[in-house]
Formats: structure tokens, C-alpha cells, sequence
């Protein structure tokens, strides 16, 4: 077993001190060319480089960039969008030499979350974070304020702030083309199965639909609030269908949930689409390969964390090549629309 | 904007050197309890901790551990096996105050991969690794033992090692369990839909499937080598059903494969399970909502993720509760397969 080289053992064999050493890598003059040359020479032999800690306090940057996901754990597994969002994050971060500190904990009080940035922060572990999921009210806005964190909010936020966001400029904008998609082909009675009420994304949306609707001169039968996952968007869907005015096509504001609501009809002995149209919304990677195919609002979400990566690392004083503007929320039409009964 | 307060603050308001600071924290003696108190209170009053680097260096250990995944960014939101593992990884992290750094990127030589590991390691920002996906020939071992790196393997290796792993004893369990249920329907040509072949997972379930369809007395029409992919799963069962001699049930190495083969028998005007059986394997979350919903071999794959990182901290002398045992891989049967025509 070879233990880890020191400073120290590179200062002794370079025949300088450890300060010398580490001016030699910072670059920051007071060390003549051969001397730097002795000592990065030396280095190399041994396999020494600074650590990520020294080279934080002497560039101003860790190389690491931190995450905290407030959600259970289990969310990452039931909700594809996640996993689409660090996909693109990753995929930005590895370009750049960038590491993702990461947390995934549902914090059960404010004072818990605010811990875990006020840790993140001080213990300076990371130059940076990413806010998901952004809510009406974001007490973390203003914890990264107070900490003199740099933040990118992932999406469009509900209320103004000075940190920067990347995102679709009209969040609810695939919904309107949804509901006229649906009234095109002759529905009247919607419903909508839509996350939860505290979010600026599902503010958004939820905010587009009923405009949607009332220019379509369509009725709402039903709007359920649900956690996002499968379970409840099966749940939800067997409530309205249930209902005496039932809806002839569901909007869903996942993914899973259309998934989830699909089967809910077919257990109640209906066909999608023949006897409801089903609309789910990301475009998460199984849709296309579900029979119906999903037709869903497409959001580029790996597009957005590559956005929000590249926009973080901007900020960070990285220099990113400029990226291509994400595209606004799209309609995929694929099979589980319709013409109503 | 507030300014993080530095050592220099603390030791200047509390009278002291910024190494009585230091020792004040570590509570390495050569402090008065009297100074110590003092310091703690200056710098709680402050708002100053010791940093992480610090932390590391005086109690050996940093309060997180690295995560290298070699595959595209893509994979986490395609393979939701990824989502699933950093889901129990997180959980237990959590629990005990650790953080997950991690890259997920597609390294195209030996060399980028052991660079990598060399950075994490040298730079000292993690305590430990989880090594995902073990190979045949897995050049990771060798890395982290030169690197005198902690590291827990995930799920059973192929070959010896000294290096502790976490999964089932059995890996191939559950396919010989699909292999008798297929068999006990009457199914006599099957094939098979494995993932890369250089994977220690894809090898014992192939050996594993081999051995079951001897004992059965069943026939092999087919095995197709995919990355686990949607995408490869629809066009390798396309290929198996377009055979002279096609088989009547298919084994998948994932769900989505699975669930995109049911796509492509039934674009071939077949239904499943009246022409086709289909069986998935890993048992994701979505994997009981479609329809049909599919029959699979369930590994706990959170749980797996919970095991392996308890196992990590329990190498990095944190106190870790003892966690039930993991359960074999288990044939779940729902509605993708049935009798033999």
C-alpha cells in the first residue's frame, strides 16, 4: 500500500519550504522559473498535487458545486425528472473538471434546510449551488443571500429575485397548446391531476390550464392535487373517474402519473384514447416505449441542468461556451390522444 | 451581504493564535478549559466552523464520499437501476451527516478512469468510493488498493477480492426462478436480452439462464447483447421475433428493455402475454403501472444502496446500526407472461 504523498516530503526532496511549494503551484510569483520547475518536477515524481481544500483557499474555488434535494430519498427512483435534471448537470459539470456535492433528505422543518446550506457554506465544501424546485415562498432565496452563495434557481421562479434562473421563459406554455389539442379533438370536460400547490412550476401551470380552458369555453371537472408520483396519479384518476360528471381527458403533471392514470382507466374497463385521452408532462425517457405512447409536454429537462451548470460555472468565473437557448415546453402527440367519445 | 468569518477573527476576538483555535476544536489538549470555552463562544458568535479540509485533517475524515459512474450523463435518466441505487445511497448518507460527490462520466480510456480516481483520491475530498458495475477485468480494484482508497464494491464480484462488496450471494437467483416459471407454462423457446458482457452482474445471470434452460430441457433461439437500453431492448426483440425459429418468451437484463420489448411485439400485431411472454428484471418503480404490468425479477436495489454505504462507513469508523440482511433477486409475476401458445 503507497500512502499519500505530503507537501512536507515535496518542500524536503525540492529542497524549499511548503510555502514555496504552494506558490510555485499557484503561480503567484515571488518564486523564480527554476525553482518552480525544481518543485513541480519534484511533485510529479511523488504524484503530489495540492489538495482541493488548498487550492479552494488560494483560487477561490473548490472545483465542486453543491445540491441539496429536499425530498425523500426514494424520490429520485419514482420521479424520472430528477435524474433527467442531474443528468444534464453532470454531463456540464465533467466538461469542466467540476465535482456535485450532493444531499437528498426531506427536511422535516425550515430551521433543517437552512442547516444544510448554512453547513454547505461555511464548512466551504462548494463555490455554488443549484435551487430545485423552486416554491412560492423559498426561504432558501434568502438563505443563500445571507451566506453570499452563489445560486442558480432551476426554472422559472414564481416571485422576483436577484438570483439568477434558467428556464423556460413561459413555464406554463406546452399547457395551453395541450388543451387546445384536446378541444381541437372535440372535448369538453377536463380534469387535471397536478403536484403540489406550493410549487412555482405547478403555479405556472396550473395558472395556464384554466386560462386554456376558459378561452377554449371547455368545463373543468375536476383539478386533484397529488406528490407527483405514480401512485397517487392512479389514485387521483380513479376519483375522477368515478365522479358523475367524469372528465373525457386528464392532464397530468408528471410523467408516472399518465403512466399510472393510463392503467386506472384500463382497470375500469376503458381504452386510452378511444374512451379518455391521457396527456402526461416532461417527455421522460419510457413514454415513447409504453403502449399507448405517451403523448406529454415535453420539457428539455437534461437541457435545462446542462443550462443551469453552465449558468452556475458563469458565475463561479468559469468560462463556459455559450449553450444553445433551451426550447419552451413542446406537445409530443403521440397515442394516448384522441377524439372524444 | 455577510462575509464568512475566518480562523484570523476567531483567534483575534478571542485573544488567542489561530492554532489555540484550532486546538480549541479538535480538543487535542494544550488548551486551558477556560480558553476553550472562550473560543467556542467567539466563534459560535461569529457563525465559525472549521472547514472541511480542516476537519479532515485533524480527525481524518472529510464528511463525504465519491461516486465515479463510467457511463454517458445519460444513463441515470435511461437506467433508472442509477436513480434507484443513489436513492438508498443518499438515505443513508444522510442519516449520518455525509455528502455524496459524485461524476458521472463516459471515460473512453483506462487512463481517464484511473485519472479520476487519482484526483478524488490525491485532492482529498473523500474518505471512500462505491465501485458500481464491476467488471470481469476491473482495473478499479488495483487502483484503489495502490490508492489506499476505502471502497465498497456494489453487488457480487466476478472475481476474487480483498476489496468488501455488498449484494446478493446469488446474483443469478432469480433468472433460474423465470426460467422454471416460463418452463411450468409450457414455453419451450426462449431467449435472452442481456446487457454488456463485460459486466460481472450480466455474466453470473447468463450462466445463470444457460445452467436453468439445460435443467428445463428448453431450447436457446437467441441471446442479444445490449447497454440495458429502451432503445437496444425494441430492436433486439424485434431481430428475436423476425427469427425463422422465434421464441415464445424473452428474458430482459432491465425493465425499460423489457417494456420497450412489449412495445415491439405488439407493433408486430402480437399481444402480450397471449403471444409473448416477457419478463423484466430489477422490478423500477414504474414497472407495476404499465400494462400490462410486468412480471420481473425484483432486486432491492435502494436497499442495496443503503447496505453498500453503511458498509463504507462502517470502514471509515463511523458507528453504523446493524441493517436487515439484503434479500435475494425474487421472480415477481404479474401480467407479461403467461401460458405457451
Amino acid at each position: 500500500m503507497t500512502r499519500r504523498p505530503t507537501i512536507s516530503q515535496v518542500a524536503e526532496l525540492a529542497g524549499v519550504s511548503k510555502a514555496t511549494v504552494s506558490k510555485a503551484f499557484n503561480n503567484r510569483g515571488g518564486v523564480s522559473e527554476q525553482t518552480r520547475i525544481r518543485v513541480l518536477g519534484v511533485a510529479a515524481g511523488l504524484g503530489w498535487r495540492p489538495s482541493a481544500r488548498a487550492v479552494a483557499l488560494t483560487s477561490g474555488g473548490s472545483g465542486a458545486v453543491g445540491f441539496v434535494i429536499n425530498r425523500p430519498p426514494t424520490l429520485l427512483s419514482s420521479d424520472p425528472y430528477f435524474a433527467e435534471l442531474l443528468s444534464g448537470i453532470e454531463r456540464t459539470l465533467a466538461e469542466h473538471g467540476y465535482w456535485l456535492l450532493m444531499q437528498i433528505a426531506e427536511h422535516s422543518t425550515p430551521a433543517q434546510e437552512r442547516d444544510a446550506y448554512v453547513s454547505l457554506a461555511q464548512t466551504q465544501r462548494i463555490d455554488g449551488v443549484f435551487l430545485a424546485e423552486s416554491r412560492i415562498m423559498d426561504q432558501r432565496f434568502d438563505i443563500v443571500a445571507e451566506l453570499d452563495l452563489p445560486a442558480v434557481i432551476v426554472s422559472r421562479p414564481w416571485a422576483r429575485t436577484d438570483i439568477p434562473w434558467e428556464g423556460a421563459a413561459h413555464p406554463g406554455g406546452g399547457v395551453a397548446d395541450a388543451v387546445a389539442h384536446l378541444a381541437g379533438l372535440g372535448h369538453r370536460r377536463l380534469a387535471y391531476v397536478a403536484g403540489p400547490p406550493d410549487r412555482s412550476h405547478v403555479q405556472f401551470r396550473t395558472q395556464a390550464f384554466l386560462e386554456a380552458v376558459a378561452e377554449n369555453g371547455l368545463s373543468v371537472v375536476g383539478i386533484s392535487r397529488t406528490d407527483f408520483s405514480a401512485e397517487e396519479g392512479h389514485r387521483a384518476t380513479g376519483d375522477l373517474l368515478g365522479q358523475r360528471e367524469a372528465p373525457t381527458a386528464i392532464l397530468y403533471d408528471s410523467d408516472p402519473m399518465a403512466i399510472a392514470g393510463c392503467r386506472a382507466a384500463m382497470a375500469r374497463g376503458m381504452r386510452v384514447p378511444e374512451d379518455l385521452s391521457v396527456i402526461g408532462h416532461d417527455d421522460i425517457h419510457l413514454s415513447r416505449w409504453t403502449t399507448p405512447a405517451l403523448t406529454t409536454i415535453r420539457q428539455d429537462v437534461q437541457g435545462l441542468g446542462e443550462r443551469c451548470a453552465a449558468r452556475l460555472l458563469e458565475l463561479l468565473g468559469v468560462l463556459v461556451a455559450p449553450g444553445v437557448a433551451l426550447p419552451e415546453p413542446e406537445l409530443v402527440i403521440r397515442e394516448s390522444t384522441g377524439p372524444a367519445r
